[in-house]
């Protein structure tokens, strides 16, 4: 049975789906007189096609059990989605699987490991998973498309790929 | 000398300004096969005139002591801007200071207290005091717009307009 073992988030591993929002390694500058640091432009919304508008969502997410067997991926072609996880416990974590843009090709998925309020923009058309959060229910904030068109395919897989814990 | 006192920060008495973000009376359904509960378009960016993109930066701004003489206020009239504080503690506060778009006229100031991870998007144009941000260190998520132009205007008070605790 193929498996999935989630590496660490970071920004060269996961460059190919998109962006890493994290402080670490962020341009940063002082603005508001000096009272506030700016980490500037840590995820980009790519997600003006055929009309579409920038909105901020939340998504509460039911923890998942591991291992979990991977039975769908979708995207969105028409636009990126940003994920940024309402909790500032270091402990804190979730799971992300991702696989390029273009035809899905179940060998090419990849998982990664979330920390802290670390986020993730994914790239418009890549495939992931839907949220994987862990131990506890889970608020993230999510910046995506609203618009006409349809924004959101899925792909079904049989289960035999199993996402399991690092 | 006189007083800024915060209201309660609430849809209907912040509507002139902007959004609130919140969960309590947004929109929801269940996505995800059933996983994940989404609080659909809490904010919608107004950032894509003169070519702008929408962005996310993280905020981390120093604590504020009350009382706080207003000294200057800001806008940016070339797009909305959101702030999200990046706390699921309860008892996590900021302060907000607005004023309608247009010429600012001081005797028009509101102040506003949010709580817990309860948002604002401020709309293009409406004029606000930097983050207060109160008691500690607090990092916000931040939804604006990066692009050409000058997007950030500012004007200076004599400080007699003083923000009081509630």
């Amino acid at each position: 049975m193929p498996q999935l073992i989630p590496e660490p988030l970071s920004r060269t591993a996961f460059a190919p789906y998109g962006e890493v929002m994290m402080l670490e390694g962020a341009r940063h500058y002082p603005i508001n007189q000096g009272t506030t640091e700016r980490y500037h432009a840590l995820a980009c919304a790519d997600t003006q096609s055929e009309g579409g508008q920038t909105i901020l969502s939340v998504f509460r997410a039911q923890p998942r059990r591991l291992p979990l067997p991977v039975t769908i991926m979708e995207r969105h072609p028409l636009g990126s989605q940003a994920f940024v996880p309402l909790s500032t416990d270091p402990e804190h974590a979730y799971l992300i699987v991702v696989a390029p843009a273009g035809e899905f090709e179940p060998q090419q998925m990849r998982a990664f490991i979330a920390r802290g309020w670390q986020g993730v923009n994914y790239g418009k058309g890549v495939w992931h998973h839907p949220l994987i959060a862990l131990h506890s229910v889970s608020d993230f904030l999510v910046m995506d498309r609203m618009g006409q068109g349809n924004n959101c395919e899925e792909v079904a897989l049989d289960g035999s790929w199993v996402l399991q814990a690092r």
